[in-house]
């Protein structure tokens, strides 16, 4: 995976795909699929809404780091049955033929088969609205996916793809950071 | 607009669409658009990132209430072009030739050529994090809509618009809430 510029990580989170969000315990790795992200400013900075309800929380907490993977649109049902099994259970990156690449700044799994991974530092966990705020650390992009499509969640068993793209930087070049 | 069950109010927002943000000030409407949004739970309750940046912040922290509007395709341009002009200058409702409907429970306008629109009131502001903590009172949606693709914004100018749907239901049974 090639690196990427950190503060164009949001371009991937911004749109809401549903990404896979990895952990690694010290002996083994760990994916959860989440839906439920928002952006919080243009140097990577990102919330996601998460606890115990999610088997990786223990570990994201313990470690205080993770990775983000934005999955493409050939792993939605890969994405669906990561989100569906217990990782107490189950090693799914074997169970999903997905490949686990070394970061370089934290210890958690980078998914090689995703259009994008992040690295990430837990700035905190807000536990009463069960919000937990991360800083990318480190960014990558695996330019070799030709079909980049992504997955978007309804949260009733149904998906939506990447359709069609639309360019209206003309009507709004005030509002774009520096660099995009 | 029909009444909306508030249960389902997650499903238009999961996706992560760019929507439209109503407030009141008591004198006149306004409108925000925003990407940086996140589902917390299923019972209406959702995340904004926002702050003072945004000239609807003001009102929104002094009413403790909003709407929140999801625009389907054809508003795109009207909706790239709300999110780039002052509402203290322009009447956005009348500049962008959009409805305000009344809403029962709240003071902040409908737009009634949004797909869905929920009322809200502001439950809490994490000043620190900028992430306004926002509980839906009424829901509606405007079935008349023919074309009910949703906008994503990448962050960059550039936007992608809803494709293709999947079902994985069947992949998913123990996941879906109730009524779904």
């Amino acid at each position: 995976m090639k690196k990427l510029d950190i503060r164009k990580a949001f371009t991937y989170l911004e749109e809401g795909p549903i990404i896979l969000v990895g952990v690694n315990d010290g002996k083994k790795n760990n994916l959860m699929a989440i839906s439920w992200t928002m952006v919080l400013d243009f140097s990577g900075r990102f919330a996601l809404c998460t606890g115990d309800w999610n088997e990786s929380f223990k570990t994201l907490m313990k470690t205080k780091e993770c990775t983000l993977n934005i999955p493409p649109v050939s792993l939605l049902e890969k994405v669906v049955k990561i989100g569906d099994c217990d990782g107490s259970k189950v090693d799914k990156f074997k169970e999903f033929k997905l490949t686990a690449l070394k970061g370089k700044k934290t210890s958690a799994p980078l998914v090689k088969e995703c259009l994008a991974s992040f690295e990430c530092r837990v700035e905190k966990y807000l536990s009463e609205e069960s919000i937990l705020i991360l800083q990318v650390v480190a960014a990558y992009e695996n330019e070799e996916i030709q079909d980049r499509r992504e997955i978007h969640a309804i949260g009733d068993g149904t998906f939506v793809i990447d359709g069609e793209k639309r360019d209206l930087r003309s009507l709004m070049k005030d509002k774009i950071p520096e660099g995009l």
